[in-house]
């Protein structure tokens, strides 16, 4: 067996519940024909694993029809999805400072094609967001409000319900990027006001690589980002208009499905609550046990504070890859050292020059396996 | 074991080679990190899969730098990468009428928001292309030739060397649609004077669902059609330039390319030649076993001519969906019935309105089954 301690969950879940490569071999094995392709008997199973796993995860963010989710390979591709399939010629959008690139590009890019133009809501030295600060960002006539849900950073939790309504009551559009919150905070699409979620089937939700998806309300119609076969209405030149159809072109990834469906599955047996206390608990034996070493600056909310399972931190003389490196060869801990794709949070936390080392926990991990890590720190920042 | 006699490979082959699953197993229980945003041994051992299968699908397409090759999660968004990243206002495009659509349906999305012109090449009504045909359309100025390598409906196979010769010498650019050829017909970049290349992983190269890619010549360069992180220069707006980075926004199906690369490890071993000779003489004995049926209409080529493992039929006063539906629940064969996603096809050959049934063979199928099909269409249309 392998006896590495793997606390780079906020990158990909690691393992995923058993249940999860047995569904994927089943579906090698029995069912992966082209769903939706064909009336033969494999291609309906393959279509029944997608029902299957759009149906659990309509129930998990309370998704009145499961066609409105709609499967895509990873969140970036859902977020850009909904960015470029939704924004015209110069637009304005509200953004905040914990944006993951996978936002942030794509707008920056919409900036330099469409004119449009971006307010990124600035967050405090802990990455925690000032509602009234979305608000100013609102007087301008907007189209589009998106944030995280939580920071890959600092595991910081946005108010997405707070600001949801906001949106609405200026008329916008509200995409929330649940990277780091599917399977671990709550989410009810309704109540939250969201319009547009995207999601990885490969974090929070246990389910492989490959796998992720988008949520979007029925009052949105997006210009499809992909155009091409779909099984459906094939004599016409455009997209169908019959969903999900219209956002799923080309064959999708059925094992994936499969094996996503039983993560999805099992946050819902163990909960999202249950989930969410597990790896907060672990969080705070981190800072706890992290707080004394000399030097340490540990980023995020404060102890005691929300956040998701992510505790990344800068130790002063100590390089935050050359931590990293050693606790992976030295110790076989593996955490992430570097910007994390979001060098605006490092602005918001000055730490764009260092990076920072990133130790981010899951739903198997152990508080054994975080008292190794703080040891292994310990010994290394002496 | 089951016991189906599955003929819908041009959909999506199956089963794959035993070696798949295990290594999407081995990737799942060892591996499956996040690859490229991390230092970690797994991060590291899972980039190397992605290398490995790079370098395995390069050797096989004759491509210098398996860098120019970057992965997609099907054809169709390789084909959407390479339509919409290269085409700007106004471009004259030369496509044919056997394209599939996720071919057709970008262009025609392109004529409707930036005014593109796209000539459809005729076929004859057997799909196949008269080279003549191409010279006409390119005296237009051309920034584009695209082209299907093989019918998905037909089997019939395009002259793509002489294609691309002439598509050079006229100075566009030559993209190929091998959704049907890879692993299949011998394809060599270079020679054949291919620019732009999509495949899908989970036909031909008979890796799972969820995998495929698009090479990229080293002079032509495509905007992003993802923006997101890559795990490298995080600091910037902009994608990076760096190679595959700039066209791998997002997390890859890691566990997807390690059964990817050893699908492509089986064709190499078989070759392409061996598996197109196997495929052909599968379709010779179905073209002599299925001909005296009474008003049977066989399309694509004529016996003892080029094709790939597709054979299309109609029959008369037999509806093609209830051909289908009837080989799947009375005798177990899987074959697919309807337009198959090419309707200018269908028009070529006068089917439109019929559609067709669609048998397709793989490298496993045998003449038994071959044999079944015969016997079981016989005695449908008795």
């Amino acid at each position: 067996m392998n006896s590495i301690i793997y606390l780079d969950h906020a990158a990909t879940s690691w393992p995923k519940p058993p249940g999860v490569l047995q569904a994927m071999q089943i579906s090698m094995e029995q069912s992966a024909a082209n769903p939706g392709r064909g009336s033969h008997a494999m291609a309906v199973k393959a279509s029944r694993v997608l029902f299957e796993a759009r149906m659990q995860l309509a129930k998990l963010f309370h998704v009145r029809n499961p066609n409105d989710i709609v499967f895509t390979p990873h969140t970036t591709m859902a977020l850009n999805m909904a960015i470029k399939g939704l924004l015209k010629e110069g637009d304005h959008v509200v953004a905040t400072m914990i944006e993951h690139n996978s936002v942030r590009r794509p707008l920056e890019y919409l900036k330099r094609t469409l004119g449009i133009t971006v307010d990124y809501v600035r967050v405090n030295d802990k990455g925690e967001l000032n509602i009234r600060d979305v608000e100013i960002a609102l007087k301008k006539p907007t189209a589009l409000v998106v944030c995280n849900h939580s920071s890959n950073l600092l595991g910081s939790i946005l108010p997405v319900e707070e600001i949801g309504r906001l949106a609405h009551s200026h008329g916008a559009i509200f995409l929330v990027d649940a990277a780091q919150s599917a399977g671990i905070l709550d989410i009810d699409v309704e109540r939250m006001n969201i319009d547009l979620l995207a999601f990885p089937g490969h974090k929070g939700l246990l389910g492989p690589q490959g796998t992720g998806g988008l949520y979007i309300a029925p009052h949105v119609d997006l210009e499809p980002m992909l155009h091409g076969g779909t099984g459906s209405q094939s004599e016409e030149k455009e997209q169908p208009t019959v969903r999900p159809d219209r956002y799923e072109a080309g064959t999708p990834n059925t094992v994936g499905i499969a094996g996503l469906r039983v993560g999805v599955d099992k946050v819902i047996e163990l909960t999202p609550k249950w989930i969410y206390t597990h790896e907060w608990n672990l969080t705070q034996q981190l800072l706890i046990g992290l707080k004394d070493i000399p030097n340490i600056n540990l980023l995020g909310p404060d102890k005691g504070m929300p956040r998701t399972g992510i505790v990344s931190f800068v130790v002063d003389q100590h390089d935050s890859s050359e931590i990293a490196f050693r606790l992976d060869r030295e110790f076989g801990i593996a955490v992430r050292a570097g910007l994390h794709c979001t060098p605006l949070a490092h602005y918001a936390v000055h730490t764009e020059q260092s990076g920072a080392v990133r130790a981010s926990v899951g739903v198997g991990t152990t508080e054994v396996e975080v008292e190794s890590l703080i040891r292994a720190i310990k010994q290394l920042c002496k």
